[in-house]
């Protein structure tokens, strides 16, 4: 039981705080042999990290990630794990010294600070802190590594509605979501999006948003009953992302609103193998992979961190109000989009260990 | 790691399948000292079990729970905790034998069959084995206990949305939901919603539904940074139950279309305290609670088991159809309702002890 | 974390207290497909049950085990393991009314009556409660089921020690162990503590042992760095056995007195394969499993419950004396083999599905 | 589950390997406002540190300590721990490029190389990579701050047996361990081991060692049944240190030898409260503290590393011997008091914050 790892056989540990020394992640229980190195997890730093337009953050951190452990020379000059833990860290470049009094004092409405001071009596409010959205820096890096744990997996990610816009489904193209700087793979609502974005940041407010990821080259039989279900491990992945207040599979609140015969998804052979005729349940039935396409939806609120002065109060107990300042993300569901891309990843790459576990060669369709 | 328990210092481990001798959980981690009893647990079965009306499966299980340990006289006549596992069993008493030839062979949609199937390559097939709902009764067991593990807790929940029919809010009263056969809030729906589940059960079919849980009582602090966020936990718990396809907390989903400044939890104080003059973010900061009220949702999909013909696939790689006779829910959402309050129940419970744990009396808002 | 399941992929949890209505266990994580009955079960339990010789406890306890989920026909008429899981109940039949006065109040020496009262401020006294060795029993059923998880492995224990009276290693003879009352390997040996241990019974005293288990045909590679070591768990499984005081694995304590040189297992190819020239190191190196017998020993208290006056305290903090009458073991190492056999094959089951887990079908030697 | 992780509530997770850029620690679940900082961290890491007589390895490991997370100024001057995870590194400076050729290839007799390379099909070759010892360091980092979370408890441990030699327990000084470079309480025996170890230095070969652990001040209660039990928790805690192969609690093995009367700690009052009359049970009866010293012991095996060719076999499978230069310790016992004290005060602290879980303020001693 920990505060601070995720997964059960591919286990991540992160710490650190957003203006301390460093943060980093200790990745245990990944198999030997797995090709690993700083360049291919520094691809995925990448997407994640601000600045990159200006539509997220300008702070500049060069998020260089640095390997400490568990990986060595495969006897051929590839980099590959050994079984032994993986430890990550990425230096805070981009910690000026400056006036914390504000936020050192005051409750920022939205955030943890009122929270983690209730609850620890003691909280570094440096920048956040440990509540900073920095931690995910490391929840990518180590979904990395899990995307090389699972042969054939593939995870993408993509943010389906902005603010209150959505995308139109019948425009979705995967290949549009790199060119704009929303991941949004539905190319006209990215063009509307950057007019609507433009307009929250000069006003010095802020929108949440909504993401879709879709997890291809998962078998049927990874997950388990009752207690270890493959969609409630990915909402709880998913809720334990920074402002995200609402995870969904498949077909999610909407089949609330459905008959059971609009939700069944029908079976026929095909090529000599049962195939789905829908995919309502979004790759997972009874908590275990169906091998279609899984796919989960998760809602972002809008980043708390806004210009508008709101009420609130400060730790000696007096009404005030709070302007945060500073080089803020509008909109920290476009960023969220690899991390939970990472998230999926590492989920998934968890129940494939403990299928293996559990099944061996012998049994299930890895075989 | 287990597949089988749910929780971490209060952990309920359950077994059983619905045609077996028996059902039943071991509760580990419980405090001593605190009361139970047969027929205190009970009073939370009999809400949960079938047949209570005609819009619920007419299945008759009496659902008589038996205690086997961990209770003890505490001198005075009281049975309470003594700190050691606390086994409960329910006998399956409804066994009529029957023929399950088409359930033993051919996968319905919906259900975990095929999933099962491709897992074990065995499975228990009758009346749906370890993945029938009739687990969820050791939940609601489990949770009558952990309802006595808080103080001041109260957990509620309601049925807000059945098919696609919501309540009005405005109408809410906490006094109608045991009124109705459907735990609903809102007279005027509970009212509509006879009709609606009536032509829905007469043609057979089914239809979902969402739940809102409520829990009162929380005092700021509990939950932790960063991946044993409260609001993280209630989504597993949440999203475990059998037929959830989302869940959600405070303003959920609908936070994505938000702008920041409708989105802030603004703070005063009052008579001395800190309060927050509104609840999107559903009484959770940063994955710890406020001290707020608790707000959580969740979307169940419609029943599978229906009585027009779907297409499907046999165990012999065959197609074929299948109608799905018995005496079902026409909605399992509604006997969700207090399964969702007995999962949160558990989850509080298992936070409040971590808490404990890491503060002991001299920290947080517990001493 | 849990206080009363051992194991992390082969999990077993036991409850019940002596005198309750039952005692039983959970076990969960058990991979498909493995043969298991009642019938199967209870030939191990009956070489741990009271009463087999004048040299154990005269209790009559018919210790007759029921499955009650987790197991299904094969389709062949074998009863096999469906991957869910697999609860396993005992009743308690010999338990007669009685005077529970002196146990309840005063505390037995060598007992955790004081160390239970201290904790939970309750415990229940009859039968010594959750402190019972009854407990033992439902490990014995789960070692039952271990046995048959790993491919190949034989699991053995004996009684090497009998208060201060050793074997002689160059006359054991498995066979002979299941011939005497003490599962001793040398037939001498066994002569003598008849005699030996009828003074012990008789003068009202007890007596202490050594147990050693053998396990043979487990692969090179189970076991993991560095604080999931082979050997570690296993020292964790032996000491949580009732009334054990020292665990060793290979040569053990008398290894401190060895040099270098006699300590090293030297390595020479043997038919293509590398094979070890002694086994000081118990068949573990670096927490790893060598792939030679695993040799592990413990040591056993003698029994708390005697006949002579012991000096104690009671509940209301004042000096008295206690006699503890009743049917006890006159040494509870006897019946301890069964026992030390059972936790080593769960140790053993549960690193062999965590290497499955890591190693898939690719590496190690069990591919 | 982890393989690199131990405790349960205070959690330690390690990394790195011997001659990689840096080893490390991750301390989860630590309480707030622990005072701790790198120079008290420093003080247990130097009694650890190589070099400090000629009777430890010669290696030059400056084994400085930097902390890059969990810690906080507490607004008067003083670093306190924040209840975040506290992460710890120490650089690897003494890593001379060299050929590791011999090493690299042949399987090292009472080392780890052969089971490694079974279980992983890799190794970092370079030092022992994970399997050396260094990775010791971080466990007394992580005991120094576990020494503070438990108030009033103290920990100390001393060499009690070198090779063959035992001290004898009349001549028991606590102020002479830190007088000797053997931490040996007896100044006698300190004197004739001096002459002991330099004969087997000079000679090329390694003894083995017993080393005490006493811990003082734990309250009674802590602990749980029953496989959370204390003994076992340290059973697996020493029994994880490297070489270790046996570990007893209290009277240990001798306990086999006694009769119940001799092994019975009688009671007595004694100023109004219970205390024990002696103490054979080492302060644990039922796997729960009594609130007497806490007494365990464990054997480490002689240094494998010895200058004295052994037989072996290398990784193409033929047949070969190895001398093992380099600058290595002749009795690693010694180095490993430092590191039994620091496991056992990892694991009272966790099972302090266990007991805090499960009674809050109201019950057990802690109160």
């Amino acid at each position: 039981m920990s505060h601070n790892t995720f997964g059960h056989l591919f286990r991540v540990t992160t710490f650190g705080e957003s203006h301390g020394p460093a943060i980093g992640c200790v990745i245990d229980g990944c198999p030997p042999l797995i090709p690993v190195s700083e360049a291919e997890i520094q691809v995925f730093l990448d997407r994640r990290r601000p600045g990159r337009s200006r539509h997220t953050s300008q702070r500049r951190e060069a998020d260089k990630v640095k390997i400490l452990s568990g990986v060595f020379d495969n006897g051929e000059g590839r980099q590959v794990t050994t079984g032994t833990p993986i430890a990550l860290v990425i230096g805070n470049t981009d910690q000026r010294p400056k006036d914390y009094g504000e936020i050192k004092d005051k409750f920022r409405p939205g955030h943890a600070d009122f929270t983690y001071e209730e609850k620890y009596g003691i909280r570094d409010y440096r920048g956040g802190g440990r509540q900073s959205a920095r931690e995910t820096a490391m929840r990518v890096a180590a979904g990395a590594l899990a995307r090389n744990v699972v042969p054939y997996m593939r995870v993408r990610g993509a943010l389906i509605q902005l603010g209150p816009h959505r995308i139109e489904r019948e425009r979705w193209d995967w290949g549009e979501v790199d060119k704009n700087p929303f991941f949004c793979p539905d190319p006209q609502a990215a063009k509307h999006w950057e007019g609507y974005l433009d307009q929250i940041r000069k006003a010095g407010s802020s929108c949440g948003a909504v993401i879709e990821v879709v997890i291809e080259g998962v078998p049927a039989g990874l997950g388990a009953p009752v207690y270890a279900k493959l969609d409630q491990d990915l909402a709880s992945a998913l809720m334990s992302i920074n402002a995200v207040k609402g995870v969904e599979i498949g077909a999610g609140f909407e089949a609330a609103a459905l008959t059971g015969e609009e939700n069944a998804d029908e079976m026929r052979m095909k090529r000599g193998k049962p195939v789905f005729l829908s995919n309502k349940a979004g790759g997972i039935l009874g908590g275990i992979s169906t091998g279609q396409d899984i796919v989960a939806r998760f809602a972002v609120k809008p980043t708390s961190s806004i210009l508008s002065p709101r009420r609130t109060v400060d730790r000696a107990g007096r009404n005030t109000e709070i302007v945060t300042k500073g080089r803020h993300d509008p909109c920290v569901g476009i960023r969220a989009v690899p991390v939970g891309e990472a998230m999926a990843a590492c989920v998934i790459a968890d129940h494939y260990l403990r299928h293996r576990a559990q099944m061996g060669r012998g049994g299930g369709d890895l075989s």
